[in-house]
């Protein structure tokens, strides 16, 4: 066995492609999502009718009883969370503020109070970043708040005291638009060559797990893509 | 009257120095808090238990009945919020990240939509923010999360097609340390000539409200405290 992580989000089109990468890497893959994921090694369902609280107290106890051979984790891999729109005067500006509040921020809650507990001395968090949300988002608010949350919390976690075990690296990625199945059905005139590939991502997740090339902890990681080509652009 | 405002948090240490101010400037003053503020033309009373769609529904009934005249307002000034510590190894992370969610982007995002119905056109929105969540916060990360949230709301409110009347303003102050009785009691030893005093919060905002000096918007404004004297940062 190559090592141990988690992937948080693992039935998401990012997550999927990661738990398949890293399992054929030979690496014991946990799954935590709203559903059960067959491929990976534990899999851990969150009922999204529960508060953040309860959420957390069963990703722990679940974890605890996969790892209760006393094993840590190489990497916590948070790709949680969705999008949805709505400005200030948009109707559904709460509901979707809350919506994305419980996907992004609550994943990324339960992971950093997850990897304090059960990632190994040098271990690695990511963070589900965007983007937009470097800036104002004046059309997707609720999107663009949990995301400044999650980019705030990856600062948070690199600092002294955080939390996190001893050299723990927390990273963010930060996409533009990831290639997926839904945002090639939603955006089908859309340039597709400025659009992540999957793959890439999982790629870059295999060298920062194997200590390869690891952005300093609290970057904040764009993934840029021009031509079909990705580059990171680190703040 | 000289003009319309209601403040978010009215009960508050800073709120009820916010709200004698405007009174005393022979404002029409309503207030919005877990509580109702005797001084205040209306007072909203939300109930902390109920969840944030419910909050906002109740807040908008009640102030499309307050200005069932029509009228706008001149303002509306966020000062809601409280404080928790805790890093990612805290028992009490969870609860203390919700609730300081709960606390600064419920009140943020309430505000956000009453704003897009209620305020004139050039009208004024302030949000609560923080100094220390513009970088991580380690010790207290849930705080920090819901800080720069409203931070990064502030910016999208201040953006093209964000739903807020035409020209209208939206801040966030950054205070470093409120010189408030709860602050003195709980940091009895601290140098308080680095505290920034409450009405020069209000004071700031008068000024603000009348389109004096009022910085552009989207600023994120740091109230920076040294002998005794406060600077405005503004980033």
């Amino acid at each position: 066995m190559a090592g141990k992580i988690v992937v948080y989000g693992g039935k998401g089109a990012l997550g999927s492609v990661v738990v398949k990468h890293f399992k054929e890497l030979n690496y014991w893959v946990g799954s935590i999502d709203l559903v059960n994921v067959d491929d990976a090694n534990i899999s851990i369902a969150v009922n999204k009718n529960e508060d953040c609280d309860t959420q957390a107290s069963a990703v722990m106890k679940q974890l605890s009883e996969a790892l209760a051979d006393g094993s840590k984790l190489d990497a916590f891999i948070n790709v949680a969370g969705g999008w949805a729109g709505g400005n200030a005067a948009s109707d559904g500006l709460i509901s979707s503020s809350v919506l994305m509040w419980q996907q992004s921020v609550w994943s990324s809650v339960i992971t950093a109070q997850a990897a304090a507990k059960f990632l190994k001395p040098g271990g690695l968090v990511v963070l589900p970043g965007a983007h937009p949300a470097l800036a104002g988002t004046p059309g997707m608010i609720g999107y663009g708040m949990a995301k400044a949350a999650v980019h705030q919390l990856t600062q948070s976690l690199a600092g002294p005291g955080s939390g996190l075990p001893d050299n723990a690296t927390a990273l963010a990625i930060l996409p533009v638009t990831l290639n997926t199945p839904m945002n090639r059905k939603w955006m089908s005139k859309a340039d597709f060559s400025t659009w992540t590939p999957l793959d890439f991502v999982a790629k870059t997740f295999e060298a920062w797990v194997k200590n390869e090339q690891r952005p300093a902890s609290g970057s904040l990681v764009q993934l840029i893509t021009k031509d079909n080509v990705t580059q990171l652009k680190i703040e």
